[in-house]
């Protein structure tokens, strides 16, 4: 039986919340997520991509896969998004931090079995990962349905943390001749590769320069 | 007792490798990681910011923070670094995954005690995340040295994995007329912010501007 998690905040307390929409806000700008879970009393995290489908996030992978099973079959898990937005350069190494905004949810996962709710589930992961791009890809096979697991977590228990401030430096510091600020920091997309095999005439397409990546 | 993690390659294996000057460069690479743990049956994962010290890692945090008190009890943790490199669009769902650098290193961490060696250690971390700015801020306070724990995690049980190809579509998809390759992402620096309480004529430095971000 599964305890329940501790998520009082206990430091940085005016940075965390419980807020629905908050998390929602960070899940829906991140692409990936790290995945934790303890198996024989060793922790393991493990990234992966995901998101979300109203008051659940989505998760998936091979059936083959020995953590996909283990997720699956209930295992007490913790799904933790995080987006650095920033350095954040004090007048002193103490008093310098980061910016980010961190969504942390506790729960057991479940494996969704109707095709359907499957078919959907990965759709939506994809329209997630890779707007537009469902409209120009084929359909899924069935043996490639099978061969995927799809994974669903409440986002019922979790805790936001955000950091999004200039420096706080004490005033005896802040006559210090040294430059105090914050470093914005953005995933930004280069130049598309195109795949060896590419027929030639293929232009890139529009939605992919459409993608931001917060 | 800490178990043996199970660190056998079962997927993918042709992605994974123990290579230890891999894990050092994608280690090198990141500003942070996400540092999981279990408690009470309850799994935990928490971004921190790492560097990296020869064959440890380095991780800080509050004196008073009851994730430092933990980990630096020996806990056992799993400490997880990506990097997300690009999306890899093939002519499929399925078939579309992404490209990433990702070490998780297994262990139970210490803290440091001896004072120079933790003096040491956190001009190793602030060097690490802010290049060239040690050279120019004050030396930490004892005060601040005392409020501070150092932790340390061998980099001895890890695996690394990596992703760097192009889309690998079977032959039967490869004549489909949609355009398929991989999308370069990369963590890029925006323009920096002041300070709200800086001192008018202080420049942003120059070591700002080489930082760059993997």
């Amino acid at each position: 039986m599964q305890n329940q998690p501790d998520t009082r905040f206990r430091r940085l307390r005016k940075k965390g919340s419980r807020d629905f929409a908050l998390a929602c806000n960070i899940i829906d700008a991140a692409r990936i997520c790290h995945v934790g879970f303890s198996l024989d009393n060793q922790a393991y995290v493990i990234p992966m991509a995901l998101a979300r489908d109203g008051i659940r996030v989505l998760l998936h992978g091979s059936v083959a896969s020995r953590l996909m099973k283990n997720l699956g079959g209930g295992l007490p898990c913790c799904v933790t998004v995080t987006i650095l937005d920033g350095l954040v350069l004090a007048r002193s190494a103490f008093n310098s931090s980061m910016n980010y905004r961190c969504v942390m949810i506790f729960g057991q996962a479940g494996i969704v079995t109707g095709a359907d709710e499957k078919i959907r589930g990965l759709e939506i992961l994809t329209g997630h990962l890779m707007p537009g791009r469902l409209a120009e890809i084929r359909p899924s096979t069935r043996k490639e349905l099978n061969a995927t697991t799809l994974l669903v977590l409440p986002l019922e228990t979790f805790t936001v943390k955000v950091s999004d401030s200039p420096p706080d430096d004490p005033s005896k510091d802040q006559d210090a001749p040294v430059w105090a600020g914050v470093l914005p920091l953005r995933l930004k997309a280069g130049t598309p590769q195109a795949a060896p095999d590419l027929a030639a005439g293929i232009p890139v397409p529009k939605y992919l320069r459409k993608w931001t990546f917060d």
